[in-house]
């Protein structure tokens, strides 16, 4: 980044905390992700300004996601967030991210047959006490954890499941292929929360902001065959969409 | 609540700290919103488990939203999230809080003419440096602040628009009626954060969580017409929404 050339305008109304996040925002667009910032005291004696107002611009780009600080080692540019289809087409992971030039990774951390609480129950309409398998799946782009996603499935429409291959293959292709149903629609609901017990598998910090998705996904004859929670990395995903008048 | 006749069974395999969260919650969900939780010692007596068990029901389902903890008073029932159709039908959210049977507010805290930065232009394609007005609302849900958004609205499309009354009219109203103008569709990008300078306006602590919404809402030819950062509470709102394969 080079700023050598740049100076802040004192004679304007403009506050000189936001010509400064402008002028860093410009140089943030030119360069790469991982660049280091110059430290704030840089900062401070090369636009002759105070610690605050650096701080200040600083902190606003953090909050935005185009900077990331490291405890110790400085504040860096940071990587641009996943833009996410997700809520506009019913596809896998996988697809999604291949089509963002994305590597998709699945580990599996769990897959058991196990009966269902009053929630899962009502999610997929069977009666409490039901068997279900509870699928845990920690999925990844570029090597980078995204989303821990656990996932109901009514055993009795979905027999044999236990055994296939939830790493190398898309849950809604096997569902279709292997069991001839056809997945017509899904509902969503979105809530933004903090991490807890699970930001150590998404390797980030209890506290930083989760995405909580919650998919309940149904057949063509109007039978729900999943139902998801899905936590994703809010550092790392942004959900867009249209919607019409 | 009345935990009288409820135990534990030792004997299956369904851990304790699940079996009292089942428990906990079929009373929550007949109790009203700001009931008191039984102390964690009162739980730990009376279903003889130990505190880190109760501990564990209870942190599960201040999580999951259904109580909430006060610093030095204890755990009560939370306030059902609103859920918002805000995702499906671009409507304003006044028409949205009615629906749901909620009274809503609006608070202008500025409306002023300024001069657009470069994510603002790009956003409402215009060049850098254009007059656009800045519009910072608080919105209120039976006088709970859900929502802090701030609008930009090129000025040269809307003239005349920092007289309006926000307050008691809808923007896109506003727009509509007022200007001729006709709102056909919205884009919008979701993403979780976490709250810094605006908890206060909020009335939430600095850490909780934000849902971060942008939208840019376009007229039938094309033109963008607004451009709005929202940040909704986290504990106050979640976004549901259906999806089509």
């Amino acid at each position: 980044m080079n700023f050598a050339a740049r100076t802040l305008n004192k004679e304007i109304p403009i506050p000189l905390y936001y010509q400064l996040k402008e002028i860093l925002l410009e140089e943030i667009k030119k360069s790469e992700p991982g660049t280091s910032l110059p430290t704030e005291l840089e900062l401070c004696e090369h636009f002759d300004i105070s610690r605050p107002t650096v701080r200040q611009a600083i902190n606003e780009l953090v909050v935005e996601g185009y900077l990331t600080r490291m405890k110790g080692k400085g504040t860096f540019i940071a990587e641009p967030k996943i833009q996410q289809d997700f809520l506009i087409v019913l596809k896998s992971f996988g697809e999604e991210m291949q089509e963002k030039g994305l590597v998709p990774a699945t580990k599996v951390l769990g897959v058991e047959k196990t009966v269902c609480d009053e929630k899962i129950s009502a999610a997929l309409n069977i009666p409490p006490g039901s068997e279900v398998i509870k699928l845990t799946r920690l999925r990844f782009a570029d090597n980078v954890p995204i989303v821990l996603v656990v996932t109901f499935l009514p055993f009795d429409k979905l027999p044999d499941i236990l055994s296939k291959d939830f790493e190398n293959d898309s849950l809604y292709h096997i569902i279709e292929k292997e069991y001839g149903y056809k997945i017509e629609r899904a509902k969503r609901t979105l809530e933004a929360r903090i991490a807890t017990e699970e930001a150590k598998l998404l390797e980030i910090k209890k506290g930083d902001p989760i995405q909580f998705i919650q998919t309940i996904a149904y057949l063509d004859d109007g039978t729900p065959i999943e139902f998801s929670l899905a936590e994703y990395r809010g550092d790392k995903s942004e959900f867009t969409f249209e919607l019409k008048k």
